[in-house]
């Protein structure tokens, strides 16, 4: 692969996340990384996503810069622009001058949620792309978090007691206006590999058909968890009605909907608010995969970045 | 030992302090923290012990990850609440997390000085060991700052001239409301090693009992000073009219009071107010240890990681 | 050398500019400075400063610790003061622990332009130098920029195709109020390592007759450019009406102008407000260096390290 921003890129997702479980097992070995730099440039907050990353680099050998959006000073992203206002440097110059610094950029960029296009096809990763000539890494995109989906995925293949699990994916509550981004590359992560999936949502909150793929699509959340061996929550608001948000209590994941399911494991990608999007009893019982699958990130981050060094 | 948050569970303390007197000396040797994560906590502001904790770690060979509190989002500490405002993740979460990418976490978190039971035996740290199963170490806790007590009882044993000195601990003036943490781990640090101690302080500020132990207390500084080797200078709000301050000028450590001491050596943690704790005069003599000391916190603090390491 | 505040200390700066381009082919062979510690201060804000200063250190071997000013608490710079205010540290004691903690320390400080006096001879590296005895690192001072000053000449090194270039410094608008320090250093390392310069600035913005040297003075932007190799574009405020502004949109570097250069490449020491400094067309055509100097930085940096370190 030549960047990390989408999973489709990725010829065989599945030996990448193998790679990542031997990576997880067995160490790094000798460096790979030694004398490279990976810069990574976080738009927005983040802390499983930092640390997983830099800690991945550094056990690779690498050296890991971490850099604020706006740290230095605003940006100018538009072409053709008389810059006499604040932004005192042009996405191209930065771009360029990231590019041939580090040997490979990381950056986090959450969606506006305002345009759907620009979100998906012109985010600020795709636009950065192009005044960059070395391997981009998506720590989260305006559509995607594939380091999240692969994370995910290795999760899965550690614990999975059958061949076919029955994997849900099930919108939950939150109180804010949340991308779609883990909800798209866990369902694009999980058929990728050939696992089928079941997405609940309440009507209206549907993902984009690009993202649902061959998903079974069901709007009663108590039906989707019976007899499942995964129950993935996630916060989202709506495609199609962009960037709406809808307060629905009564899609809280409780221990009475997980007893409709077959002793069935529960994922979160963290950070999670107790008792909106999972009452406490679920998230502390032994079911709780969250803590696995945040461990699992820095595997997967190794996995690529080694994969990425080795281009 | 397991954590480091309070000197009471190392067995033997001097011997720890001479650890870090021969790793100043002789270096780190091969590196036991290769490939071993720290990553260190920081819900204060922090100079002196961010950069010797981090150069502590490097040196071992260890990655050193630096967190500021709620640099990512805030944090939720009560349990069973609906966390449906500000608050985006929970200690417990955070806590495991940290725990499974770290293989030490380290934390500073000073005291609210409202309620003494909350600082001294409920804290931050003390929550946050509840969820995390790995060694913590403490940068500041409620009540303690024992990498500085280690660093000082270092500072003592490398520059006594006898074996049993005078060391005076003295309150000093202070613009702020501080806590009582640096002068609790002094105390007992310097107890615990087998020296006398005097404590100088206005009525009303005495230490607690727990960490007064059998130290000589005396309300008239000028007669604490008499003879003394060591005259190490703090300020500190009332523990027993918990959080209260006092303005008192004439406690301010000058050339003058120091004349009384056996040519004695000043002491204090940095960073100080001139000429409000003390004065430049007895700080720019070469009387002034407060270099030495901040020195020593390197050592102290890879003693301290060296040996969580070897466990 | 013992510090590197300005070139002027430097016996042999074109050497010095060699041994950058050496290192930039050659890599860092056995790593000089394995265990040391580099400690970055920034009292302002940085991009490629920063990026480049460590990648360039971690390479080399050394810990690189980044602090921004005031991170941790205010800092007073004022001598025989009562520190009641608000300021918890004097720089002296931060100027000794910053100096025990690490084997070079690099500052980033720039002027205040409202006292040229303070700005060019008494600026905040130098009273630091006061208190500490190890080598600093300049990385822009009140008056001077002088790692971007040898990476321009590392630039220039690499691509001129005469043994004497025609040089021009033209002073270019911005809309706000920036210090001369990249164009005093390009000035004073140009002459030093043999070039001529011509300055090209509007009336009353002449640099310093300090840092003027024997550069030839010209009015007459169009005129300078006449056959010109390369062309360096910077802004700077009047030194001598201290810091005085001006607005002269007919300054910026246009293709048109650059026609009249001998196929003349462009420099900025970046970040640069494209169509206010220079013209879309001018900066992403091929005589622009830009990225060639921001990436020439890194090398710059190491082999003053290389050099401070060997001492």
């Amino acid at each position: 692969m030549k960047h990390f921003i989408n999973t489709d890129e990725v010829e065989d997702l599945v030996a990448l996340a193998n790679e990542g479980l031997v990576l997880k097992k067995q160490g790094v070995g000798k460096k790979p990384g030694e004398g490279k730099v990976l810069t990574c440039l976080y738009l927005n907050p983040s802390l499983r996503t930092r640390l997983s990353t830099e800690i991945a680099a550094r056990k690779l050998g690498m050296e890991c810069i971490n850099l604020a959006a706006d740290s230095a000073w605003k940006l100018e992203t538009r072409s053709g622009i008389v810059m006499d206002g604040d932004a005192a440097e042009h996405l191209k110059e930065q771009a360029e001058v990231l590019g041939r610094y580090s040997d490979i950029i990381a950056i986090r960029a959450f969606p506006l949620l305002k345009d759907a296009q620009e979100d998906y096809h012109d985010d600020f990763i795709t636009r950065f792309a192009k005044y960059c000539d070395i391997p981009l890494v998506s720590l989260e995109s305006g559509s995607l978090h594939p380091l999240q989906g692969l994370a995910d995925l290795m999760t899965i293949q550690e614990t999975k007691k059958v061949a076919r699990p029955k994997i849900v994916l099930t919108w939950a509550p939150h109180p804010r206006q949340l991308p779609q981004s883990v909800a798209n590359s866990f369902s694009r992560t999980i058929q990728q590999a050939g696992f089928d999936l079941t997405i609940a949502c309440p009507e209206g909150m549907e993902l984009s058909e690009e993202y649902t793929g061959q998903a079974t699509l069901v709007h009663d959340q108590e039906e989707a968890f019976e007899g499942a061996d995964y129950i993935y929550a996630k916060n989202w608001s709506s495609f199609h009605d962009y960037g709406r948000t809808i307060q629905r209590p009564d899609w809280t994941v409780t221990q009475e909907k997980m007893s409709r399911t077959n002793q069935g494991r529960f994922m979160h990608c963290l950070p999670v608010r107790r008792n909106v999007v999972v009452s406490d009893d679920v998230l502390d019982s032994e079911a709780s995969l969250v803590g696995q699958q945040a461990e699992n990130r820095i595997y997967a981050a190794q996995a690529v970045l080694k994969n990425l060094l080795s281009q």
